[in-house]
């Protein structure tokens, strides 16, 4: 079962450097996640090969800075000019639907499709978002104006049934339940086999913190604890950090030291200052205090295993 | 003094087959003039090299369906970031400043220049601007909302004093205003010489029409009539001359039948259908009415050469 994050666009404020503004597919099973829609999101689609856009029913904006909303105009009348039929909810701090209301009436578009706001609050961490593979938790952030990441994390399994022991002790499919739920079994003759013999553990749950934009926060360290896979922002390197500090943004540097404080899985950096044309130098401020750290960008795919503990 | 068009994009409704949204940039002489905005605009005005954007001071918008506006408010911010000073003036049908004064309520955006809308008649043809070097009409089209194309042509121009002539009678700077206004000029011995020998014809006057989106209309064929450039959609080919009747539309062959009854220079197709990957059989089909017709597409250039005539 994948869980793969598909990076959009990586660049801050405007495109440039041949970079594009914020946007990101996390796809886990067969469902795409978008998060943060900057504009062209509904072009590098397109570009990287993410074609069925009918599997995105959740799309979720970190907050109303135009380099990570632009596209979402664009998006959502091409799905209808599509014909889309499947409902879409957009989940976001206060203000989106009056501004895409607005957008809507003016430029004559009428949806194929249902389309729902939720408003995500920006000042608590509350799962905002679940269905029967995840569950998505807001991450406050601390930006210029109201701004939330969001924590995407899958949810625990049962254990499975081994189906060379199914085979083995010729189990019968009507005594299947009753073993997922925790029993043992008992073959013909008595024999008690216990659950762990005939089952193997599920795979751990996968999780992805997306952070951006947003100042240096240690107080997201205990929500993103041990994530598998966190984005967070990079606009600018150390060497700058009085601007990071105006703007409402972090430094390489500040970013994997979060990472390192939650002893996170990989680190993915991205949100790059235009100032930044070659990031090499960038990376390597990550990887000086977070050696798992690499670049955000465009086209990039970062999978997360399937792994199982007994 | 350069007369050109640049296409930035060439398709209709969504992006599609490499091709984006409609959006076109016209220099005369150093001035720009942004013709509709799609998606991406400001991305394919770095593309291709029109770097210096703080020339464009009018954007001239034909109507509100979102593939011809939804660049705006990437590209007004934008220009806000780079910290523009120039103010902009936007002509389009009414509704948009509604519309933009939303999204930069919403997505907290203050411009760094002074922004002013300009509603235009999509129901006549008139001057909706002139500065030194061109007028700017209006040309009512039938789409399926208020829409309207736009006539850019230069001003006619005084004639020119020939250097050579000035040397030759040893013309003093004191006389020359007079022979700019239509004056002989008198030498010292009393010779009178022709205002028409020491002048050269001014530049002819040059001219494009920008006529996207409608369906056929002859009733443009007087206010276009003689255009060195016409740009007309050619959204279908005649095999979808109902789609284009149902979507207000043209057809090819159409826009062709315009270019021919106006007498114009040469056309320029575009806004195609998504449906047409390969566009040689709808550059074919208008060629076959209208032989210097041709595809627009991303990137290309078209110029008028100045011409004199005695």
């Amino acid at each position: 079962m994948p869980f793969q994050l598909t990076i959009l666009g990586s660049n801050s404020a405007v495109p440039a450097n041949g970079r594009f503004t914020t946007a990101q597919v996390l796809q886990v099973k067969n469902k795409l996640y978008l998060i943060d829609c900057g504009e062209g999101t509904q072009t590098r689609l397109g570009d990287y090969n993410i074609s069925r856009r009918e599997r995105i029913e959740q799309i979720f904006i970190s907050h109303l800075h135009g380099d990570h909303i632009f596209g979402l105009p664009g998006l959502l009348t091409s799905f209808s000019l599509n014909n889309r039929k499947a409902p879409l909810t957009i989940y976001s701090p206060a203000g989106l639907q009056e501004m895409i209301e607005a957008i809507l009436k003016y430029s004559y578009s009428h949806l194929s499709y249902d389309l729902k706001f939720v408003v995500v609050p920006t000042n608590k961490s509350v799962q905002v978002f679940d269905n029967k593979d995840i569950t998505v938790t807001t991450i406050p952030l601390n930006h210029r104006i109201p701004t939330t990441g969001y924590l995407f994390k899958e949810k625990e399994k049962v254990r499975n049934i081994r189906p060379d022991k199914i085979e083995e002790y010729n189990i019968h499919y009507s005594k299947i339940n009753a073993i997922k739920n925790g029993g043992d079994f008992t073959t013909e003759d008595g024999k008690v086999i216990p659950h762990k013999e005939i089952t193997i553990a599920p795979p751990l749950p996968r999780s992805f913190a997306f952070c951006s934009d947003t100042t240096y926060q240690e107080s997201i360290v205990p929500i993103i604890k041990g994530v598998d896979l966190l984005y967070h922002e990079t606009t600018y390197m150390e060497d700058a950090k009085e601007s990071a500090a105006k703007y409402g943004h972090s430094t390489a540097k500040e970013a994997a030291t979060i990472a390192k404080m939650a002893g996170v899985g990989k680190l993915i950096c991205g949100h790059y200052s235009s100032r930044y044309g070659d990031l090499t130098p960038l990376e390597e401020e990550a990887k000086s205090v977070f050696p798992n750290s690499e670049l955000g960008l465009e086209g990039k795919c970062v999978t997360v295993a399937a792994r199982r503990v007994e």
